[in-house]
Parts: structure tokens; sequence; C-alpha cells
């Protein structure tokens, strides 16, 4: 993209900074493949104990960690039951079913205001006549829900329903680092709710490429082998993991900045009537079904003054802030599209 | 089963009548693995004209029939949707993800009270950064519905959003006789609104085994060869079609029957609270939420007296009519259950 | 096919007696996904024990019985051993690996000349690179290798092998009563081999319709839920078990008829150098690489005559016999193809 | 590993130069899921030039890169032929059938002595009774067949055979930059005899992570989907291509200094009878089958003296030369193994 456009399309289109390139080419490296390069291992256990979990594995992507994860906590013939809208059925390109196996039923699309007795109904006994429910995923933060933070205590509520049903928990945390900022939890009280979770370094971290499945020591030994079937292997990562280590070191706290800046733009646009849900994190669902444009028209209004916004369906939309959007942007973004929804 | 008890656990327990048994006799037959076996063509023909299609494949057991349906509808990496209650994500052990790699998400459990705008809202684009909607599979009449018939209107509505959507409609009609005698519709006017359509011979029908799955003639030949990987391609299965035959001659209209029993069972125990939904045809659902004692209780008791009852969850229950209940063990059968009720 | 026609494309194309279909008629029967068909459970039983085994599961085809084993035994991602030429990666249409995410990798053709060095220098370590060996599959009798017979001083050599590699050994053994009738090796001796065997009743046994697994009461136990999961669950199916207990009855001894029919067919061509192999059971493999037609001439020629042949490559074909080919239709049809190959 | 260790054990070891690191610290990104990363732009187009092909698509591995290849060419139920050593079913994982319902039927490993008549007879037709095949693998240069270079000729002819079966190809060509580089043929002249190529930057080339798939532009735009359903689609993957293009820049022609190091290793080695096969590129296979000791004696041994090696089996060793590999340490560990094999 052209660097004068304001790109609030998402939070993975971060750049890494000069210290953070400087980290990559400094790193330390070795053959990840055989298990030998001292920066992916440091950035491994670095997270694995941010989350109070025994072991973590690093990978090329979200949807890779959140497969892995998937794979190991359900067999073929069983089933996950998730958000309709959750990113592990919708924008890994049906993996899960795909490579996995796995069967899916779904909750209607709530985000972060999920209520686990729903969810306690759908779950399913281990019979020989009926599909078993092995895994519920939550997504925290919750992407198609407008980045929302599913409260501590309605993730603890799910953990006594999984328990009860024998089920593990997996959590898509690819943005959990935005829900320890904007609720206060601790990373590890999260680590302690979910048998598995992934973690993104390439979103709000701004990290280039990178994310991690965390869990037990045998279940990460495992999934290095499903890494391998689904193409994950690679060789000299810690030039990856380079920049994740000093995403962790200096980008987490940041993200309150995101979050202020994301709270700026949903307070121009409130009045508009546009707004899909409160802002708590970094983005600014937009839900335009009684405005009068579109999703798309919007967004092409909205890039022909310098400023590109995700389209998610034919009435909504969405914005999102991160590291490379500096607060005269914002300024600028909410002037515009206060202008465009004026009209 | 011992043949003094009543068994409502489910119309599949019949067993063939001396007239079906003598027309398996007599069926002519030969290699249907090379196309050869005169009863299963000419079953398979009557079928697809029955519902106004081109093509149809005998197969051993309605799970087969519908998988291959799937199977030839979504490809790998694609999605299903359909109710969270649904045959095809509830009893075929996750065949559609662990064979066909079909991802499904669900509307929750309704029934035959479909909302088509739910469904609506559900369907996705055709877009390489998601998983594309393919197919929407109802079930007809609806099982764990309780036997409900989706009304025509909203198959109506539903084929409409389909269209709009590109999206293919299958039928899981196993019991679509029984809507089609509950409702009066015309098996090809059901047939005229669904892609592909699975009817099995071994339910209400009473034919010891068999399903057909009907569609275009290009689907069914492809799913001739689906269904030699499914394992389902029998040697002189004409032996199987000519009781199937005799179903479809004699066993369609005699449907009426069930439905009056079941009619004549839930008005028995309509007093006690315990009927989840209206009885349209022959599954009498129970609900027994404020019951004064669960489903595996009630089971018990009943079975003590004689009558066997399906236990579908800790307080759901269900009897199903059938050509092997008679009369007599109907009316016995609602004193047995008034009877437990009333303690 | 019109009953003139002297049918020695396969041993599939047998029609049920008048006796057998008498047994059918006569069957008892009940729900066998209930596990209450009493002509199924006898059958099973039987099948169990004339090899050895703990447990048995009837299966609509043969091909399902092979894949449910290979499921047992391979996880996703391992893999299995076997000739080029086998059933379970020619015939099956892929499920293996469709179905079961099965590697397979092969030796050459070598039907029952199996040599276990080969074999054994083909299993791989369970490691965590490499994908490891979990099975190996042979066939008794082997279709393609001609109906030839493994001797079983290979079949002990394998199992010494496959237990030094911890692997376990399938045995497809559609025709293993021709072997046990050709080599007089007991089933039980053959049973005692094998983790699992598949047995087919509707070859030279002349059942209509109709496989079964055996194994260990663990794996049958598993079975049953992949049974259903590849739509091979069938109600009443004992009027199909009725069929193959009749068969198992009075259909195994028999075989030797068969073979010395392919003997005398094999003796009426073999001065024209078109036999494959020495003939020891039921098939008669013609190798036509020196003939003067190739094999869809000779078939043609062949059915213009009234005779029916199967086509397995450009210049290979097959006859066999069974219990539909009476003497007279042997004297015919040697007849018939010296005079086409003299020509 | 310890610095001071010469590490003969694979050329994927490699480290990523200074240079190479300023590559990458310098590159310019952005989000290459969103298809705008311009350092990954341009390393896929002059890829896919170099090879005449008119697409490439940069992944974070080779196996990924040859599995999309395979998931594109061959569909579910159909089959894959490729040597018994390839690295497709050796060391993916078994993600072929896993991930894509694979088949795979293997000829014996024979390395880059293929014979394609042998290829010949396996290709079968696409017929609905039987497993099509879809494609045939080549692996060059050959890695379990020692380096081995597939003459021009034979891949020639195995085109032909392939056309004629109306079959693709796919080349595994981890190494055909040695191929290239040993037998003088041009890239693009092997690129026209593949329909899809996956060629690798972290082995000889010295790049830390990267592979290609190459092919049509439409296979490429289907290759797009199923990476990101393995999970191989990464953000800011500039920072690795940027690697890959110094590389592609640098690091092909010297490979000649690979071969001749791997040339010196051989010769030192030879009297003492365990060279598997002629040393044509950079890696030195050993069979120690007549050997004093076997493969992991001797890489102990080998490593007690600062030299590691790699075991492929319980008499099979590999060593393998790269331009982290000095002339003294080749010239050190030459002396150290002579001194090993000549007690």
């Amino acid at each position: 993209m052209a660097d004068d456009l304001i790109d609030l399309r998402s939070d993975t289109v971060t750049r890494p900074s000069a210290a953070m390139r400087q980290a990559m080419a400094a790193a330390e490296v070795g053959d990840d493949v055989y298990g030998e390069d001292p920066t992916v291992r440091a950035l491994e256990a670095e997270v694995a104990a941010m989350f109070g979990h025994e072991a973590a594995l690093f990978c090329p992507s979200g949807s890779m960690a959140n497969q892995i994860a998937l794979q190991l906590l359900v067999p073929p013939g069983a089933e996950l039951l998730c958000d309709a809208d959750a990113h592990v059925v919708t924008y890994e390109m049906g993996a899960a079913a795909a490579y996995g196996g796995v069967t899916s039923r779904t909750w209607p699309p709530v985000g972060a205001r999920l209520d686990p007795d729903v969810v306690a109904g759908m779950v399913r006994p281990d019979a020989p006549w009926v599909v078993p429910t092995r895994a519920i995923a939550v997504e925290q933060t919750h992407n198609r829900g407008g980045g929302g933070v599913i409260p501590l205590d309605t993730l603890r509520e799910l953990r006594r329903i999984a328990d009860a049903g024998q089920v593990a928990v997996h959590c898509d945390g690819a943005r959990i680092w935005n829900a320890h900022v904007a609720d206060g939890v601790p990373l590890a009280t999260y680590g302690a709710l979910f048998d598995t979770l992934s973690v993104c370094l390439s979103k709000g971290l701004g990290a280039p490429v990178g994310s991690l499945v965390v869990g037990s020591a045998d279940r990460i030994e495992r999934g290095r082998v499903i890494r391998k079937r689904m193409g994950g292997g690679m060789r000299q990562a810690g030039i990856l993991a380079a920049a994740g280590r000093y995403a962790l070191a200096h980008h987490i706290d940041r993200l309150a900045d995101d979050h202020a800046k994301a709270a700026r733009l949903a307070e121009a646009i409130a009045p508009f009537g546009v707004l899909a849900t409160t802002v708590r994190t970094n983005i600014v669902p937009l839900d335009l079904t009684k405005a009068p444009l579109d999703a798309p028209a919007l967004a092409a209004l909205a890039r022909a003054e310098g400023a590109l916004i995700s389209v998610l369906g034919p009435r909504t939309a969405r914005l999102v802030t991160h590291l490379d959007v500096t607060d005269a942007q914002v300024d600028q973004a909410a002037t515009t599209l206060t202008h465009i929804l004026r009209r």
C-alpha cells in the first residue's frame, strides 16, 4: 500500500520497526526442524511461561497454530463447538474439517457475549451412536465480534461446563494481548483456563510473521509432528522469532494506545448510529444496516480520501488501529469518516 | 427384543412382513456393482420418478445416502449449513467432516420451525479468504425435532435464498414419506425443491435395509463412485430392493395409521405437560424438564411394564409408532405411561 | 446378463440358489444397528470362531470390511505397505487415503509370490520425522495375482517381520476360502497370522451380499463405530446374514469344483501360451502380450460366442469359475476360447 | 550445534551470511496475505520466470510447497505414483494422504536411476472402478537416492508417458539447483517438463526459510487458497523473501564448490567400499552393509572427533556439503572418517 494511506483494515499490516529489524538481523539461529534454533527455543519457553503452560510451538501463522491445537484436541469423527463467526470456521479455509476431520457445530454469532448455558446445552456425550464433543473453542478478543473481550467470569463458567463434560477448551488468542490490556487479566490467569491457546505475534504486537500454540509438553511434542505434516517446519526460524521476542518485550503494554485510538474513532462516528457494538479494544466494528450507504460504498469513499477500511459484509465493515497508525492519522480518519457519514 | 414388548424406540425396528419376505425370495437379481441387477434398477428408476429427478442410487443405509449427497454437493474445504440437531451432524459419526472434509456451521436446533432468514444470514460467498457455503441441509420430517414437518412455504423460501447465494439444498428425507402423508404435499413437489434427497425404505416403510440418494443423472453417476469408496457397492442387492419396491407399493399410505397412533399416545400424555411439541407424524417427543422423573427413569419404568422408549438426553425421550405397533399396544403403552407419569 | 451366457467375468455374479433364498425368507431378524439381529449375531460369532478370533462385524461389502480394518490399524499420517496391485489400493476408490488418511507404499505386483525380505526392507520405524509403518496388507488368494495362494511359510515369515517391526498385518481374505481349499490350510491357522481379516460371502460362496471384518473384541467394537461412519449400519440385515450362514454351511468345500473347472479351462488354453501364471484356484489369468489379439478383442469375440470374460488391461484378461458355471459351460467356454486363439 | 563442529548432516543447517542478513533487514515488506508484500511478489515472479512458468507461490517449507502441488494435481480418491523413498511419502508425515486424500503407489527405491517403463506400467486409466492415476512425482536431485541427478532424457521419456496417460508430473525440486549445476541443464528446460515444481531456498542456497511452488497462473491462484488452509499464509514475509532473492542472486553457481567438496569426501572414503553410489552433487551416501561398524556407531565416533553426519538407517548414513563447510573442514572430516573406517 502507498505509504501515505491510513491503513485501518487490520492490525496485520504493521511493518517491523527499525529496532525490530535490527533484532532480526542479529538473531542467533540454528536448524529448528532439528530443534536447534536457540532464538526459537527461547521464544517458545518465554511464551509458555507467560501463560503458565509447559510448552509452546512456533508456527508460521495463527491459522496453523489454531489448526494444530484442534487436531490435538479433536480426533477425526468428533466435534468442536464454537461461535458461528469464529475465525477457526470462517477464515481458515475449512482446515479443521478438511485436514482434521473435525465436525463443527456452532452457536449463533455473539462474539464476546458468549452464553455458557447455550454451550452447555450443545455438549454431547461420548457414545458410539453420536458425534462426541471433544472441544470448545473461544476467541479472545473476538475478531468478527468487534474486538470484544469475553469476561473472565464467563470463561470460568465455560471451563466448569467443559470439565463436567470432559471436553477440552481451546482459546484462539490471536489478540489475547488486547484482552489482557483491556481487562487487566493476567496472561497466566487466561492460560489456566484453556487446554491449548494460540497467540499471535504479527497482529497488534507488530512482528512480521509468527504465532505459537501453547499447551502441555506432551501435546506440544505431538503438535511438532502435526506442524511438520502441515508444512510448518521452518529451518532458521530464529530470524522471525527474534522479532517476536522483541515484540513481547516492547509491544504489549502499548496496545493501550491502540485501544485509545479506537475509542477516539468510535466516539467520532458514534453519533451516526453505525457502531455495531461498544469498542473495547483496537477494533471498531461498523453496522451500516441503517446507514445511507453500504459497506463497499463507504470503503470506496474512504479510500478516495486516503483511508483504508475492511468490508466484512454488505452492511458490515471494520476499522482497526495498530502501531503503524499515528494520532494524526486517527484524527484524519475520524474527520474523513464523519464527512462521509454526514452526507 | 422379546416379541411381547411394545417397541416404541424407533420405526427402524420393523421386521419384514410375510408378503415382503416373499417378494425378496422371488426377486430377480444380478450383480449391481456391474449395474446388472434388474430389481435395483427398477427401484432406482421408480424412486427417481416419484421425486421428479433423473436418477437415484440404492445404498445400504440412510447415513450413506446422506453422506454421498454431501460429498457431491460440498468439496473439501467448503461448508454445509444445517440445524444443530440435524441427523447429518449428530448420528452419522462425523462422516461429513471425517470423510468429506466438510465444515459444518449450524443454526440453533429448531427442527421444523426453521427460519429462512436465519439461514440467509449464515450463507457465505465464494471468496478466497473465507470458507464458502456450498450447501444447506434440511431434514423432513425432523427426527430430533419431534417428527415436525417443515411447511412447504418455508422450503420454498429456503430455495429462493439458496438460489440467490448459488448454494445447493439437500433434503435428508429419511421420513419424507411421513411429511408427504401429513401435509399432503406431493413427493414431486418436494423433489423440485432440492438438489439431492435421501429417502429411506427401512423406517416407516418397513423394509429391512436400504435408502436411496436422488438427484441429477450426472450427480448420481459420480455418486456411484463415491458409494464404492464408502464401501456401499453390493452385489445381488435386488433381494433388498425387492423389499423396497414392495414397501413403496404398500406402505406409504398406511403411514397415516402411524400418525393416528402417535396422536393417541400424545393425547394420553398431554395432560402431564411432557409433550415437547405438537405431534404431526409418527414421533412423540417428550420433554421431561418439569416432570418428576428423568428420561432414563421413565424408560426403565416403562420397560418394566413392557414398553420400550428411546432416551435422547437426560430429560428428553421419544416414542415412535410404526407398522409393528398394534392399536392394542398403543392403548397399553398409553396406559403404562399415564400410570408412570401420574405417580 | 442374459441367462444363456456363460459368465466367467467374476465369482461375484452368482445368484442365490433356491435353498439360500428360502433361508433368507425364513431368517429371524432384528435391528442390527441396536445389536439385536440374532442372525447377524450368529453369523458374526461363527465367522470369528472359524478364524480363531474374538469377534467379527458384518458389512455390506468387502471394500468396507477392508477399509474398516485399515482405519483400525493405521491412523491418519501413518502408512500401509502392500502389493502395487492389491485390491485395497486398486479397486476401493482410494478410500484408505481419502477416508483414512493412510499413506500407501507398495512393492512391485507379485501377487502370491510375495518376498518377505522386500517387505522387511520397506518397514519404517516410529520416529517423529518419518511416516511410520503401521500395517502390512496381503491378499489371499490374490485377485490380480491370478488367484495365486501365498504359501503358509511365506505368511509366517511375514508375521515374524511384522512382529519385529511392531507392525500389524491385515489379510484381505475375500477369497481365503479358496486358499483354504487349495492348500488345505485350516482357516484358524490363517486367522492366527493376522491382526485383522476381511472375508467375503458373495464371491465363491455365492451369497448375494456381505463381508465380515474379523479381529479382537476391542477392535471390532471400534470397528462398529467406523462402520456407522462409513454408512454400513444396516437394520434387519439378518436377511443377508442368513444367506451367509447358508453359504458357510454348504458352499466352502464345493470350491474344489470351481478350482477343477478353472484347471480344465487352463489346460485347454495353455497350449496357446497365454496363461499368465499357474492356475491354483478359481481364477484363470490371461497374459496376451504375445497373442495375436488383445484383451478387448478376445472378450468381444468370446462374447459373440456366448462367453463373458473380464478385461483387466490392454493385454490382460481373466476367467473366473463359480457355482453358476456348469461343467457343460466350462467345456463350451474352453472350446470357444480355443477356437478364437487358434485363428 | 557448537560452532566448532563440522556439520555434514544436511544442507538445511546453513545460517544466513552477514550480507543476507543485511538484505533481510532492509527488505521492503507488506501484508502478503493481502498480496501486498513487494519483496515476496518480486521473488515469486523471478522464480516463475527462471522455470518458464506463469506463477509461483512462496511457502514456509518445501513440504508445504510439495503438498500444495499434490493437492492441486490429485483430487481425493485418485493416486500419485512415486519412488518408494521419495521425500513426499517419507518425510512429509503422510500429508498427501492425511490432508489430500491421495493414494500413493510406489516403484522400488531407485533414486535417480528411474526407469520410465516401470512407471508406464503403473499408470491406471480414469475409470469408475479403479483408482485413477493423476500425477507422477520425481525428485531432482534425489535425496535418499544419494543426491543423484535424473538424466534429462529420462525425464523427457517420463513426460511422454505422462502425456500419453493424461497424467501430470510434479518435480520435488528442493535441490534442482544442484542438478542444474551438475548436469548443466537450464532451469527452464527442467521447468518445461513439469506441471508443477517445488524449489527450496533454504537448502544449498542458504536462505533461512522458504520454498516456492511453481506452475500455471490458474494453479497458483488455487494454490494460494490451499496455502491458507495449510496455515502457510504469512504476513510481512518479505523479510524471508529478501534472503531468498539474495540466495538466487549469489548462491546458485557456488553449488559447484559444494559438489567438489562432496567429491573430495567421496574420494577419501571410496577405498573402504562404503559409497552407496557415485557422488554427483553435494550428498555422499554411505552404505555400511559390509563395513565393520553400523551407521549409529560411525556417527558416534565421528561426532566424538568433531564431525556430524546423518544416520538414515541401521546401515545407511549421509554426508552433505554446503556453504557453511569450509575446505579445511572437508579435509578434516575426510581424515576423521578415514581413521574411523580404517580401524
